[in-house]
């Protein structure tokens, strides 16, 4: 089958790639279109030392021929972490299963393909109202609100989001910072929309900023906005070390929370009910046969959302 | 008058500094004895580019003969930060007043002198039930107490403290994990005391982790032994910049927090009520112009609190 695969030397297409052999608890399913996520990226530059097929924001169908698509951590469902979890104790737990393996990100293959396999108990129906364009968006819009989720109440709290979309539905005060207009340009209208080139400029007043730049300079900058005891949420996942200075950190007593997946209904459910216009962040569209011309697209600065059509 | 002064060139002890004159709402004391404390350490590497008279744990006599303290933090109590703590809102975020000056530490002479003068309004009186060795440690006990404060209900979490003292009054269930067994054995009986010299060894077990360790290492230790979803205790300020993989705090959305001052008055009536036996962290104890020597002994890895004796 065809396949975008990530290797030694960065991604490569292939069109005699094996089609996926099916493990316990796994089903099969055709892939309609992909998004490349800057977490690709990352893995494509060595983060995570991933070797395989990427993708993991995707939407498919079942072998019914429903439109569906998968939460991408498929946990064990049998250590502490997952009982915990289903128990209802620590609800989302199970994400962080130690045993995990992770689509197109961590020991699986992921949906740049023309099949993908994924855990039967991950497969999430997609309601006819969120078309396909739409629908790739139903991971990254689960993890944009689960930082609204870890965070709590943040109505009428201001917030400053650099790079990325964030907290639009949350109530929050939100004020948008990146160098780049044309991705400001998509801030929903409620949000306080402002292009700022240093975001050091703005001065330590935001209680909340979020980092989705995927940039090393996210994270300095994100302590140049934040007020004393105020709070980051870090969703920049970026290779490699670099250098901090943490005093900061303990100085002004910040609070620094770590964001990841978020849970799919609710996302699912937003999408439903027109609460986001998603496919305005659709930068470009390609062929799977294209995705170097795609993951090119996808690596130019400012660039929003790429999608891989592949059937 | 004498004092400890942090120059270019490191520590120098001066018996020609010229006797603090007094500032509005100042009050001058004499000084009884100050603690060495790791921050002095750091300042003396040139954090914070401090230059000055050292020293922010202190007993001291005021001008009726009292013996009394001060909390470090001069705050300007007028601007918004200082509103929001006087009215009850944001009790203590005057510790983060942006116009502050701190004890020793920022545009402000500290206490390793034969007179210290601070704002009048931070003194606080020393009950006689805790005498002149204990009572130094009020202000690094108030700082410990912050943690718990900042963590809310502990009880029975399990957490792992790295290189210090802290959480041992809060209920939790506190392993002790450091390289140096003369430290280790000071920990209270009630804490699950062990020597673990890698702290990796122990695995991803601990809800809580306080990095205490004034060391570049404790934040990448801590990071090892934190379960997902943990939480993180900054109290360590490293001089300069270092370099660190921020990757596992967004993978595993751990939450890091930075802790520095705390209130006094809890710290205060822990002492006088002798819930912490804190003179066992006395590691020695020498006169002012023996400070070259006091700052070797305080220097030395797994020393413990080190006094100058001022008067």
């Amino acid at each position: 089958m065809r396949a975008v695969v990530c290797g030694e030397s960065g991604i490569e297409f292939t069109s005699e790639f094996a089609r996926p052999v099916l493990g316990i608890n796994q089903t099969l399913l055709r892939v309609r279109v992909a998004g490349i996520c800057d977490t690709d990226l990352q893995l494509a530059r060595g983060y995570m030392g991933f070797r395989g097929i990427l993708g993991h924001e995707f939407v498919a169908r079942d072998d019914r021929g429903r439109r569906v698509t998968a939460e991408i951590n498929h946990s064990c469902r049998r250590c502490a972490t997952c009982l915990a979890d289903r128990s209802g104790e620590r609800p989302g737990l199970a994400r962080h299963c130690p045993n995990r393996t992770v689509l197109g990100i961590l020991n699986q293959h992921g949906a740049m393909a023309d099949w993908v396999a994924v855990d039967s108990r991950n497969v999430h129906a997609i309601p006819d109202e969120i078309d396909d364009r739409a629908a790739v968006f139903i991971e990254p819009l689960a993890a944009a609100l689960r930082v609204a989720e870890q965070l709590g109440g943040v109505e009428k709290v201001d917030c400053a989001v650099l790079g990325a979309w964030a907290l639009e539905d949350s109530g929050a005060l939100v004020t948008w910072i990146g160098k780049h207009p044309e991705k400001l340009a998509l801030a929903e209208s409620k949000a306080d929309t402002r292009l700022v080139e240093d975001a050091r400029s703005e001065g330590r007043k935001y209680a909340v900023v979020v980092d989705a730049t995927g940039s090393k300079s996210g994270f300095p900058d994100a302590l140049g906005l934040v007020e004393p005891r105020g709070t980051i949420v870090l969703k920049t996942t970026v290779a490699g070390r670099h250098e901090i200075m943490l005093s900061p950190v303990v100085v002004d007593e910040v609070r620094v929370i770590g964001s990841r997946c978020g849970a799919f209904e609710p996302a699912i459910a937003a999408l439903r009910a027109g609460r986001f216009d998603v496919t305005r962040l659709i930068e470009a569209e390609f062929r799977l046969d294209e995705a170097a011309r795609a993951f090119e697209a996808a690596s130019r600065p400012g660039a929003r959302k790429v999608l891989l059509w592949c059937d």
